[in-house]
């Protein structure tokens, strides 16, 4: 929560009528919408007790009044990740955000996206070029962003129509943004020509050489020039993260450089990085393209005992004693019919169920059952619970995404 | 966040008092005090979709508009876990959740602790053993619940003053709470004189045998007739948790058993059992009490690379072949002076400190400083990784808590 104000303080019109905001005595509060003006808040609040570049992320809950629709909830998760510098940052904290979008997706299962990377400064320099005057430059970096959603007719004509570009202006930057050549070649065209310019095409070159040395695959990243970025705060390196096999769902993880994180409670500049993926939403569609990996063992438990006798007291013990190898065991507690308790199992997707009837207690055995295989086994407790871990363990080996 | 009736269904006046309140459009919506009524709206809400016993834990963030003091804050996490039946729920998951108590805190490395447990019947049974009317029980009960508090004394006063009872009531219940007998032969007294007692006095036995048989040493329960739990919710085994060297901290995790959790949502009836944990309040008050572990490994990284030469890209080549090892590697990238390197990884407690200069490069060796002995090596790349990650092993094997 945050005093209105603050929340707002970055906020348009569209923000506004989205945030839930509180009355609690004299107090006009809000619930964050997103995490990024509580960072600001907070590196201004803690500026002595930090040490710079300050490095984070936070995973949290926000909140958003707008109508629910399939893969939008008005209160959903986010992940967010920035570096925040004291006065400067140096342009290879740039590079290393992809590296973390690489790892983090890749170590989810995830296999198919390009995180694709421009600099506004060669967007802003290049407009400037054009002559387009500064106040403009603003709108044609919106309509520039929207190109994947529009296509090129369309923009074409909003930059004319709307903005009052002449059609040199517009065909330059049709040809700029959907140049198939090797953007360096394209960025050497334009060079000696506006300093802004210059400096974003060093910075992209700069950033090129530390995406290899991170061991970014160059199947995994491109330099595209079409990318802008919709929010005005960006000054420099800017990222889109798409899957490669479906494009139309949009980037699921945004971001860039930002040069003055806390002009709202400071006068310190302080230049950031950073992206935000939005968790719910990703997950959603991850379900939705059947992208999620069925067999990834996510069961609230490993193994179910199902007691056959009344008394529980021998279940309880074999549930301590099966817990000490690092097992996660549940105790089927409840008097109810024996298809019902082995239903139990079924439904949570627990793999092994292990059966604990007087005959068993008497011969100091216990019966196992493979829930996928089907397959039942009476045997001594140590051989068979070493065999269940053995196979938890490799179930345990997959990722929660898995591409087909 | 939850509609503001459905919040404050079972508030009182203080509750509501506390309770952050929020406008959008036509809705009264409010923002959670506590874990439970959401818990009790999901499982009415998706009893369909749910595996009853529904076994569960949440952590989470929740809101009190009272004055933040020392421990107390008006944001907080809370942790808790519960069993949730469908129509009925065996005692044995009554012993489970005290066993979860033991499990998290030994695992987090608090030793000296006592869950103490009683039931309600036996309470409510007691007093109406006494001739108390049930108008009066709650009273009864809240006052008892403070004894801890309060003292002797003042209870005796409170019980024969402000809620009307005889000289013998009260002088039975002192000696009913503050027996320091075994509490069984307490019971074995009662016996037979009250249904509820009785069915109260055979749940606490076998309560007492599973403890047992979870694993759960004698000295870390106690069987304790004085334990009452102000909420009024609870209808059998009641829990607190203390800490033995620090008794004026009060309970560090409370719960109990409730036979009625969605009665505003359903007409179905669903017992349970669950317990709360008031995370930043615990961990302020283990701070305070010297009891976090100094040495834990709890800084942001494993190793800092402070590159000695202004050109980056060997500090992150190094950076990413370290990572393949699984150490947590960051790079100093800031133009500061050799001291201000260096004491970032200091101020952020990062164990090891690798300088990476041209005569390193050169010869390719790695310079390692290890922050807490000082030491300082110069060898090969392969050697020193080799080292570092087993001293980050040995320190990750810590616990997050520390006894004297």
């Amino acid at each position: 929560m945050e005093s209105a104000e603050i929340l707002l303080a970055k906020g348009g019109g569209e923000t506004e009528k989205q945030v839930y905001t509180l009355r609690k005595g004299d107090n006009d509060l809000a619930i964050r919408y997103e995490l990024t003006a509580s960072l600001a808040k907070y590196v201004a609040l803690y500026y002595n007790d930090l040490t710079f570049p300050f490095r984070r992320y936070e995973i949290g809950k926000v909140y958003r009044g707008e109508r629910a629709q399939r893969g939008r909830f008005r209160e959903f998760y986010q992940a967010d990740i920035d570096i925040i510098g004291d006065s400067g940052l140096d342009i290879m904290n740039e590079a290393e955000i992809p590296s973390v979008i690489f790892r983090c997706f890749t170590h989810l299962g995830l296999k198919s996206f390009v995180i694709r990377i421009n600099n506004r400064k060669v967007l802003n320099g290049f407009f400037e070029i054009l002559g387009i005057d500064n106040k403009t430059t603003t709108d044609v970096m919106r309509c520039v962003d929207k190109l994947d959603k529009i296509g090129v007719e369309k923009l074409t004509k909003t930059l004319t129509s709307d903005l009052s570009l002449t059609q040199t202006q517009t065909e330059e930057i049709i040809s700029f943004v959907t140049s198939q050549d090797d953007p360096f070649e394209t960025l050497a065209k334009y060079k000696g020509q506006n300093e802004a310019f210059d400096i974003g095409a060093k910075e992209l070159e700069a950033l090129r050489k530390h995406l290899s040395g991170f061991g970014i695959p160059e199947t995994h990243y491109k330099i595209d020039l079409s990318i802008a970025r919709g929010l005005d705060y960006y000054t420099g390196t800017v990222y889109e993260t798409y899957l490669t096999d479906y494009p139309d769902v949009g980037s699921i993880c945004s971001g860039g450089r930002y040069d003055n994180l806390a002009e709202y409670y400071t006068d310190r500049k302080m230049p950031g990085v950073g992206i935000s993926i939005g968790l719910s939403r990703l997950f959603y569609i991850l379900q939705e393209q059947g992208l999620l990996n069925d067999t990834y063992l996510s069961a609230p438990a490993d193994v179910l005992i199902i007691p056959m006798t009344d008394d529980l007291s021998h279940a309880v013990k074999l549930a301590t004693t099966m817990r000490e190898t690092g097992l996660r065991v549940q105790i089927y507690s409840e008097n109810k019919k024996f298809k019902a308790k082995v239903s139990y199992a079924d439904k949570l997707g627990i793999p092994f169920v292990v059966f604990l009837g007087e005959d068993e207690i008497e011969k100091g055995l216990i019966t196992v059952k493979n829930m996928t295989s089907g397959e039942q086994t009476t045997a001594s407790y140590g051989i068979l619970t070493a065999g269940i871990c053995d196979k938890i363990k490799t179930l345990r080996e997959g990722t929660p995404i898995k591409e087909a």
